[in-house]
């Protein structure tokens, strides 16, 4: 196997840096390929533990780091697989159409890792969930949740839709606001669609469509934001 | 008036992008110097228009808008006289403590705007909030909150704390959560810390400290995201 710069067609992706490389050790061990490790890297006694006792390989290969990280700051990288996850249909699930940008991408990982929905579907070709760029947002959440994506959100649908799952679009021309206490089941879709375009207005006969409530002088909230308030309201209530 | 690229102790700063210029002669049209326009700028009338309304004058300047907007995609630039504010007693604030990042400190200025929060302190020397990247990053609400400066929290206090004021740290270690129907009164600071660091142990007693719930899975949440959720709760209850 050779190690090259990611594509988002690789075989391989990256976990930069070391706190994201512990994530992926602890939460997906059976995807690491091999550690890269800098040869001024301090904090060589713990990662050797934790590679050894999962024997994954670790080599020292400063040339390689640099060639992977991309001018970051990195002393450490995790050289794992992609997988592919199935979510989990008796769970709550975030639904994103069509997210374009990998740091907003890997920050609504974290946070939605932080509010306990360890299930997201992507639907289309949006931001690569693999990009190391997106794992590195997330802060190793990417290795904590199932992520599945989805041609069409009638195809997510038509896998995970059922009766007792509650559909909620996050839609800007809503009736509806989303109220600290909104009702709501055990099984639901939390449903946000890109950061430019929001959800078109198809979405609006798919479920419940919901706002936050915002004053006439900003145009819309920031995707990670929305996000993680309708998290906080739906895994709080 | 020699314009040059932005230092934090110039005189002025820059509206960078049509979007962010058209909000500052919008909210702050007596804080605009010139508008420059690049030559290839599409959207001219509606420009001109708004520069006339207020007598400001407009300059076409291909080199001058390359020079300051460093690199990024940028058609018009509005320069402003740097200004001072003052919060409102009667209303709610936001402080931050020591933010360090200029795009969070946008980002959280265009939430709080959202939201409804339209009074911000910011503690200590960090993130420059006329610094142009802070400025675009908030998308033109820097121009639409009061925002003021001051050494410490103890002077904000001084000047802002009464008895009617509740003041809410929200710290990791606190042992009350954050719950979607908070009791609060009308007058109220929300405060948080510093991105990397949060709030130091002596916020504890001063008033009355959350935290917002989150799995063990993750470290904390994006302080952008923090204060998101606790405007939102606070503004909706």
């Amino acid at each position: 196997m050779e190690i090259k710069p990611y594509k988002k067609d690789s075989e391989y992706s990256y976990a930069l840096g070391a706190f994201v490389t512990f994530e992926l050790i602890d939460a997906a061990p059976e995807y690491v390929e091999k550690v890269l490790v800098h040869s001024t890297f301090t904090d060589k006694e713990k990662l050797m533990r934790m590679c050894a006792g999962r024997r994954i390989p670790v080599e020292t290969n400063d040339k390689l780091i640099a060639k992977l990280s991309d001018k970051e700051n990195v002393f450490v990288i995790g050289v794992f697989k992609k997988f592919s996850s199935k979510l989990d249909s008796t769970r709550p699930h975030l639904v994103l159409d069509n997210p374009s940008n990998m740091g907003n991408l890997g920050t609504i990982m974290r946070t939605s890792c932080g509010m306990g929905i360890f299930d997201v579907a992507i639907i289309g070709n949006g931001a690569d969930m693999f990009n190391p760029k997106t794992v590195r947002a997330s802060m190793g959440s990417f290795f904590r949740i199932q992520c599945e994506r989805f041609d069409s959100f009638d195809d997510y649908l038509g896998t995970y839709g059922s009766e007792e799952r509650g559909i909620f679009p996050f839609m800007l021309d809503s009736a509806k606001f989303l109220l600290p206490g909104q009702e709501h089941g055990p099984i639901y879709s939390l449903v946000f669609g890109n950061e430019a375009t929001g959800l078109d207005a198809s979405y609006a006969s798919k479920g419940t469509p919901l706002k936050i409530a915002q004053t006439e002088y900003v145009d819309s909230l920031n995707l990670t934001i929305a996000v993680g308030i309708a998290e906080y309201v739906f895994t709080k209530t």
